[in-house]
């Protein structure tokens, strides 16, 4: 499953094709060249990277090739017959030399080295870059927040802010970086993640009131149910709800996963709600939160001893937000 | 052409599956609903939004099932046979009411309406944000662009650095807002967009040196033809051999279309490269300018009298740079 096919091979930067063309004529498509793909400068003001893409970019190499349409619309475009008629063959041949993922690297050494024609080699830097790039990036933001996490949950739930459909390789690389799961379904279907999820505060504005909406929900969803308790009022009405629910729970024999708190200051809100449900006799009952986390906020809360055990973590996640494109490049050796 | 399809309906948050599931159970998934769709801080530290994304949205409405496949994994994630039975056979029946591509819009002010059944307009939540808000926000800079370009060329090339696969909704934004066209193929396929480009450093170092491979390109792209002049020093042997070439392409018939100025002081070298140039005769070759430009660099480029008439523009269009998310929001009216 490429997202691209059978397309694969158009996407790339018009010139690719245009100098593929040039070597074509020039009678030197065949020369054998050798290209280096490395960064200049580690993103987010940090010391390292780490890698990531390499499998979706080894899947896209597979399935480089361009179909009848393709072709077609490169006619329509000025490029020659003969070179087409050579294009409709093309298949990347080339060999593919390159650090393995999750590995951290490092500025200026050699992460990926291509080997094989000077067309074959050019004609796929932009995808590799773009891939390599961005899962690199988002890859190496993740794994600063798992630095700080410890062996907090951090589930990837930047979709909805994702940069279009990039959220695919977005989810991907969060999780070669240390995030645990997802809520992206796709791409747990593509890549075979684990995937998670709460409710939406929508949920809780569909009903009459918000006992009835946790009540609703549990009922259907016993087991790892997590009641977002922000919708109103955290304290006052989230939380005292939760836990009536909770108790509910237990007389069927179940115990409340957890809560969700999204917004106002979640290192008082966290300790208030751990203090709430303990003396509720709810100890067990699991307390996560969402809202703009990145590294930083998450350093803050530990720092503070904020009782979280799970981070929902999306836009400065998934945009890479302070540095959102490695700087990579890809050279002619 | 969707690039998700088959498999639009999975392109969601989990939640939203989990919500539906509830819905349907507890018998309200035909109940009515209304959500509106609105951002609440204009991005970029600027004063306004223009508004994108909606045909590729409605395109992707227009697939947004479940396939055999789908429905198969969601079995697996444990949802309910009677639920995937319906799920099956789901469409997306609802009524979208929206503001135009291409117009400004203001915080907090409804963009996009979504009537429907209280499943249907949930189940489509983190499609519709994914794309809107990206969308939006590259339409957004590159708006901000052409308002310091004027009518000078703005090409997009920052598929190397774009995001992931969302290059592709990064290109037909970047054009909904203002740039004149991209070297993004795919994008010129799928979107019927104008595609563009020059060569690469790796043309210029695959031959022996910079005058024979701006002969050979020039041999070959008569027309049109776009030199890149700083592989190895602008001043003493770029411009200087492309003018070289500018008079052979005169006595074939042809005009050298234009230079690219890729590094340095594009201010000093573009004044310079105007100077050489003209006292060469050749007023009519342009000069176009990339690197790390944004509209910062343009203004500063303009105010300085920079003689540049058309620039290349990657990173710091396709990935929104400094605001890399719009928070464009959904909630149930």
């Amino acid at each position: 499953m490429n997202l691209l096919h059978p397309h694969t091979g158009l996407y790339t930067d018009l010139y690719e094709l245009t100098m593929a063309q040039g070597h074509f004529f020039a009678g030197r498509h065949e020369t054998r060249a050798v290209f280096d793909y490395f960064f200049r400068k580690n993103p987010f003001e940090g010391g390292f990277v780490v890698f990531a893409g390499l499998a979706d970019l080894l899947e896209a190499l597979q399935d480089f090739r361009y179909s009848a349409e393709d072709i077609d619309y490169l006619a329509a475009q000025g490029f020659k017959p003969e070179f087409l008629d050579w294009l409709r063959h093309f298949r990347f041949r080339g060999d593919v030399w390159a650090a393995r993922e999750g590995e951290v690297v490092f500025p200026y050494a050699p992460i990926v080295r291509v080997e094989g024609t000077i067309v074959e080699t050019q004609l796929v830097e932009t995808l590799l870059l773009n891939l390599l790039n961005f899962e690199s990036l988002i890859a190496t933001k993740a794994a600063r927040m798992r630095l700080v996490a410890g062996d907090r949950i951090i589930a990837e739930f930047g979709l909805r802010r994702a940069q279009g459909y990039g959220g695919m390789q977005a989810t991907r690389a969060a999780i070669v970086g240390g995030a645990n799961n997802t809520s992206n379904v796709l791409a747990g279907l593509h890549y075979g993640l684990p995937v998670t999820g709460t409710m939406a505060h929508a949920w809780i504005q569909s009903y009459e009131d918000e006992l009835t909406a946790f009540r609703k929900f549990a009922e259907q969803y016993p087991e790892r149910c997590i009641l977002l308790v922000d919708t109103y009022d955290t304290l006052r009405s989230g939380i005292p709800n939760a836990i009536t629910v909770a108790r509910e729970l237990e007389q069927r024999g179940y115990r409340l996963f957890g809560i969700r708190l999204d917004s106002g200051d979640l290192a008082w809100l966290s300790k208030r709600a751990r203090q709430m449900l303990d003396e509720a006799g709810l100890t067990y009952v699991k307390i996560l939160a969402s809202n703009q986390i990145d590294e930083y906020v998450i350093r803050s809360l530990r720092e503070q001893q904020a009782p979280i055990d799970g981070y929902g973590v999306g836009t400065r996640l998934v945009t890479g937000h302070s540095s959102p494109a490695l700087d990579g490049v890809y050279k002619l050796s």
